[in-house]
């Protein structure tokens, strides 16, 4: 009784989610067919998934699921709903209001020095419409076609994190913006898409230039934050949606994770 | 039309959550008295509340919310159902199919000094019997009835935490338990509770002794752990419900967090 109850209720959750996301997604792409829970065993199957899926959603925003290559395949519906549904909205919106809280609670000195470290992808900008193409993450990282979506410099900004940002130019910090992206290759478009989406007035952007080609993401960014306490600046929060932006070396007084669970950056 | 979907299909998926959850409950305490959703504005204000209060739970396991003292009013209800209704036991379940992919992943030496570190209270035993009785973390931490609960020795094993326990003792790892218990009162309980839940064989239990009273559970914490660390162990993992388990000094090679909404240990 108590199996059939949960069964049905995460059924219907998962129908009608998946019904909103059709509705919000549909200005975006051509939806896809519809799935067919018309069997008890189909449904069954449906609410089982929905419960892994969040499980394994937690699972991958507090890192304790790491190095996962694609979305399991049976949470790539799921994933789809939480994108586009309405969830991912609302919980990179709740990031904000902590990141927010924190950092109107801080004195900011008047020497300058005080300074914030984001990332880049899906932190502000958004690839999100590149992802709905891939699976939301369920087709395997593809590093050409990245690359060509990355040079169309079109990437929207991610309206939550566009506040937080101008709230802490407001406020006084220096903000550095730190991203894997290779700076030869996409150095020009990454600055237009940033500016095009009111990204303005950041103090630097670090890129991965040819000295760290190669290098992790962990020990290519400790290596630029480090730089820049050593250049005196005082690292007071550091935001990424991947823990390898949260982790290593001189990672900042807080860091803050924003929801991603489209792919793993080692 | 959007909005009105998303409302509906979140007051559907809360209500029958929750009456899910009081099937799910019934056997530990009476039912509290039913809510209300009548009118219209109920239901779409339960709705914006589901939405919430699951932003909420993943800013807390994350730890992008922290300080927190009690669990917003307005998602008692929700962590209610989250904790008696199935989704809790699946997080736990997932995380610890994390940890344990991690550790049988290793190569355990055969020095017999490779160690994993868990936390006591809601990772190896459980405080939800305590915490239904203070609104799931609604209500403040009140220390004098904890203790109380705490003497009484009758917290129930996690069981998928036990299980993980029993596979580290298997594969050969030395398991040191960790708790920021006073020692001096509820040394003897603690230890018999958790003996009569399952937990033998354990290396160590370290629990706060009067050097110790007063410090903060990181620097506590930390320095149990630079003496395991100094006595030649290696931590391979660490495993815990807060993240100040986790964080500090010689943290171990990989941390885990097992889910806990009800509550923050600074």
């Amino acid at each position: 009784m108590i199996a059939s109850m949960l069964a049905l209720w995460e059924l219907i959750l998962l129908m009608l989610s998946n019904l909103f996301s059709r509705l919000a997604g549909a200005k975006l792409l051509p939806p896809p067919p519809p799935p067919q829970p018309s069997t008890a065993v189909a449904g069954s199957s449906l609410a089982c998934d929905a419960s892994y899926c969040l499980s394994w959603r937690v699972a991958v925003e507090t890192n304790n699921a790491q190095g996962w290559r694609t979305v399991p395949a049976r949470c790539v519906l799921y994933i789809e709903s939480y994108m586009l549904g309405g969830q991912y909205d609302r919980d990179v919106e709740t990031a904000v209001e902590c990141i927010v809280g924190y950092a109107d609670g801080l004195v900011v000195g008047d020497d300058g020095m005080d300074a914030w470290v984001l990332d880049v992808d899906d932190t502000c900008l958004s690839n999100l419409l590149y992802y709905q193409g891939k699976q939301f993450g369920g087709a395997p990282f593809d590093p050409t076609a990245f690359k060509s979506w990355a040079r169309r410099g079109i990437c929207p900004a991610i309206p939550q994190v566009l506040i937080l940002y101008k709230k802490l130019l407001e406020r006084g910090y220096k903000v550095f913006l730190l991203t894997g992206r290779d700076q030869e290759t996409l150095g020009a478009t990454t600055t237009s898409n940033l500016i095009l989406q009111g990204f303005i007035g950041h103090e630097r952007l670090f890129m991965r230039n040819r000295t760290y080609r190669g290098q992790g993401a962990v020990a290519f960014k400790s290596t630029i934050r480090k730089q820049l306490v050593a250049e005196g600046y005082r690292i007071r929060g550091n935001v990424g949606d991947q823990w390898s932006d949260l982790q290593g070396d001189c990672v900042g007084d807080r860091i803050f994770k924003i929801p991603n669970p489209m792919y793993f950056v080692p």
